[in-house]
């Protein structure tokens, strides 16, 4: 709980690409909102610029050691993205940073809030964050030259932590209903796993509704105009987690406009769920960054440390912000605003709404 | 090559639930469409009602033996949907009978074009169809009671001949793109293998382009109308083929209008890729189960087995068919025509397009 807590360190991450743009921006607003508990000291923001791909790739690890140790010393962190390596790439091919960050803070529950009005969309994922197809990370197996193999690991306690965080959620807001996402027809052991811990936890929490469907056929329900509003709350092991809420954000203007929680026990890191988009900083276009889902996971951010009104000020500010940043494109201006122009304006916005 | 060959055999497989009943109507389309082949001997009909989940729960085996044999003597096969057993289930665990027999017969390469003229979209999709996260079946591990184990398994042979098979159709059919899909950031060892041979086979096809993305942003961009329509043939590895093309399916109007061809050296099979809706059964509404599915997988086998002529006309008569079975349902008909009165009504269109 911080709301007794008489310092809470915030760590900001740059990351690579236009990510130090961005995170730069967001932690303006951040210090905007905050400013008086900035001055008491009650909240510190700690830069750790060493997650880069360069000093990755030079010491061959997804999160170097002395960065490890600095994101330990946070209590929560805000990430900008960073790249992974693809073949071809100048680095080697070192897990993505995102993974192993998750992993190695135990940051076990993902949490990635679609929300289309109009639409008639109000959905939140529980991904699990740290197991299934991204357990053992880059250590599948290349048995000789003409067989690969990967792994997916389940635990129990992997499981039940992530299910009763989605059914704790799905209580506390009043959605009252769980659905359950797996491929266990096919995928029996892990997803199968997965599958009656849900069904077992579920038992315990009688007024809150569970069904379960297979992630293809769920795909197509969050097309279907007529079905998908009866979705709410939705839990699913990692891999499955990973592609449902792509697909959702889009429905809300693309990944650009989804923030996103990593919640541990012990630490929390909020990020948007974009790329890196390194071209744009290599083509001198960094500046123009579109900052929104950063801030959107800043005030993602604020609700977990306990500033739940200011959060909802930030999230109301960015709707209205967000509308702006697109007649901005509309009335010709040809690159949209800057990063910098469009955090100028929700903080204006935040002062006379 | 069919062409030249005195006598096709071609399989009836039923399966569960509303499967016996539109199967009997897809063979009754294609006996109308073949009777002159029919009556002189070259087509023979081969009713194999021996895969039922009572039969593979009896045997404890997700395909009878004897069931296997006769589905050998076989050139081609028109395949009902089959129920997949779920814990809960009066049936034991067994496996999905689509994915032993894909595996059994070695069906490599499913093939699901999803073609919606008005929104832009025409789509071929090639997924793998013997192994990835499908290969070890329900073979999976449960190490101790908290936790369990799953793999997936990559060839080069097994992606070799996916990934040609999909730049062969590009090439010939002068959509002249092929769009690789992974996880491979992740999922490096297995998805990597795949993606690299893809990029290996296409140095042999100097007119098609070829591009990757991974499988959670492209479940996006198939939203995107304004990027969707620049997606050609896609090949994919099984799981994130069985995840997409649901998706896809969507957008041309739900699962139950697209047909699929599951095809290998040697056999081929085609298929609904909905469900066996056993409660239609049970509630007695077996006969108003829509064919319109199956007969599509009928007319890819009509294509396959050389009658490319007779397969166009009964696309054609499906597109007329399809408007007409919305207008029985809009026009107030609760249920809908009868399957049989949609065949026939199929056939009349066959004969006065
Ligand atoms: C960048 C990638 C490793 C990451 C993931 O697969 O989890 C991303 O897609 C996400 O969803 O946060
Ligand atoms: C029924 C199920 C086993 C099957 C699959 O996962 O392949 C189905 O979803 C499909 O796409 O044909």
């Amino acid at each position: 709980d911080f709301t007794t807590k008489d310092k809470i360190i915030v760590g900001i991450v740059g990351g690579d690409g236009i990510g130090p743009f961005i995170t730069a921006e967001a932690q303006r607003v951040l210090e905007f909102l905050l400013a008086d508990d900035v001055k008491t000291g009650r909240i510190v923001f700690k830069i750790i610029d060493g997650l880069t791909i360069e000093n990755r790739a030079a010491c061959g690890k997804a999160i170097p050691d002395d960065v490890l140790d600095e994101l330990k010393t946070c209590d929560v962190i805000l990430k900008g993205p960073t790249t992974t390596p693809r073949e071809g790439d100048p680095w080697p091919n070192i897990e993505s940073a995102n993974v192993a960050m998750r992993r190695e803070l135990d940051l076990f529950a993902n949490v990635r809030p679609v929300c289309v009005p109009e639409k008639n969309i109000d959905w939140t994922f529980y991904r699990e964050n740290t197991e299934g197809a991204y357990a053992v990370g880059s250590k599948g197996i290349h048995i000789n030259d003409d067989l690969a193999i990967d792994f997916t690991v389940t635990t129990q306690d992997g499981s039940d932590r992530i299910i009763k965080a989605a059914f704790d959620y799905a209580e506390k807001s009043g959605k009252n209903k769980v659905t359950v996402v797996t491929k266990a027809n096919v995928i029996k052991t892990t997803d199968g796993k997965f599958l009656d811990a849900a069904k077992a936890i579920a038992k315990n929490y009688p007024t809150v509704e569970m069904d379960d469907w297979y992630i293809d056929i769920m795909t197509a329900k969050l097309v279907d105009e007529k079905r998908r509003s009866s979705f709410k709350v939705m839990v699913l092991p990692n891999l499955y987690g990973d592609i449902l809420t792509d697909e959702a954000a889009e429905f809300q203007g693309g990944v650009g406009t989804a923030g996103s929680a990593n919640i541990g026990k012990q630490y929390a890191m909020f990020e948007a769920i974009h790329g890196s988009a390194p071209r744009m900083v290599t083509e001198g276009r960094g500046q123009y960054a579109d900052p929104c889902s950063i801030i959107r996971a800043a005030g993602m951010l604020l609700e977990h440390i306990g500033y739940q009104e200011k959060a909802e000020m930030l999230q109301k500010a960015l709707d209205i912000c967000g509308l702006y940043e697109k007649k901005l494109v509309l009335t010709g201006r040809e690159t949209g605003a800057t990063g910098a122009e469009y955090a100028d304006y929700v903080m204006e916005t935040l002062s006379d709404p």
